[in-house]
């Protein structure tokens, strides 16, 4: 494996041990220590990439909204539902993402917030405009602040679901969420025509892959 | 004072003190050594009230839902937009409504959460169904399912403003919120006469008095 590689391959391993390790401790309870230990590379190693815990979480905030495979289909507004319920499966066992979940709540109210609130909205506005311009958003729907809504809003239904039911409904919340949303931000005749559930290959998120068999890591 | 007063009093006191700190340090980050010193009380006066931090979390969830100031006016749906937006307001200066989120959003990734969300869904569950009652909400609506959504919703929202804002803009965000949801909840004609932004006396909120002047509590 030429250097280049190998250093692309360190990198993805201790994204990903990080966000395993906050996943499931949060992120003031994941140690660097335990990090190393579950990526299974040096402290130098590590800090050639994330030169502390901070510069960690925010690549993890980063690469959860760096996705590949947003279909583009003719209703960018069924693109936006089957974009919510990918997350909301994925959120059920990808560790990037539950990662996200815990950093966001727990820097929220610290002066400098580690927030995805940013990155999503960009996603979702981008695709409420382009509804928009097809006709298939009211007038009166502001993409940005419809994001910004609906973004905010997806955060709190997924945290109810994980303390209700540790996620297993997290799905089902998110078709709630739409079915109460939609008669405000669609036109009359698409209403109809969209699914709360989402439609299609609802499985396939594009996260980032497993880069290795982990470790177990025993819940607190 | 007799026996009983100073006992209500000190329980009182310590509720008060014990959701200033957590306020400000967050539910894990908040120490016994702390709120006693910010109570002013020994640590034999409040393990009689509080035999934990636990204990004390769970009275603050319990306490920040016991309202006894709803007003009941002839929309029971206008009645729920005026209490989500005195909970705003309130939530920019009230300790034990901001203690409340930080204790839910920190427990919720435990085995046993300690969330207000049965509390809050309970007060919302039964305006909505009076609503119903009255023609003011669409058949369509199930008063548990609008509620719990409603209140994650709105959980989602209000984190959303404190990371953003520091709370500032919480109420405008919640009358974003209604202004999407109430055209899935209300009947047509009742739809045109609620105002998201909520009518009436919104800076009482009816929270517990504040009990004592209070000593300041560093930021961390």
């Amino acid at each position: 494996m030429v250097k280049q590689e190998r250093a692309v391959r360190t990198r993805a391993l201790v994204l990903r041990a990080g966000a395993e390790v906050i996943a499931t401790r949060g992120y003031e309870g994941a140690t660097i220590a335990e990090i190393l230990d579950h990526a299974g590379v040096t402290k130098g190693a590590m800090y050639f990439h994330f030169p502390s815990k901070q510069a960690l979480a925010e690549a993890v905030i980063e690469e959860q909204t760096n996705i590949s495979t947003v279909p583009v289909t003719s209703s960018r507004l069924q693109d936006a539902v089957d974009l919510s319920q990918r997350v909301a499966r994925a959120l059920q066992s990808d560790p990037l993402l539950q990662a996200g979940t815990r950093i966001a709540v727990e820097t929220g109210f610290a002066e400098e917030p580690i927030v995805p609130y940013q990155q999503w909205t960009s996603v979702f506005r981008s695709m409420f405009s382009s509804a928009k311009e097809s006709g298939e958003v009211l007038p009166s729907v502001d993409p940005v602040e419809t994001a910004e809504m609906f973004v905010a809003s997806y955060l709190g239904v997924q945290l109810f679901s994980q303390a209700a039911t540790n996620r297993e409904d997290v799905c089902d919340r998110v078709a709630t969420l739409w079915r109460h949303l939609l008669p405000g931000i669609a036109t009359p005749g698409v209403l109809a025509r969209i699914e709360p559930d989402g439609v299609g290959d609802l499985d396939d998120f594009g996260g980032i892959p497993q880069q290795h068999e982990a470790t177990d890591i025993a819940s607190s």
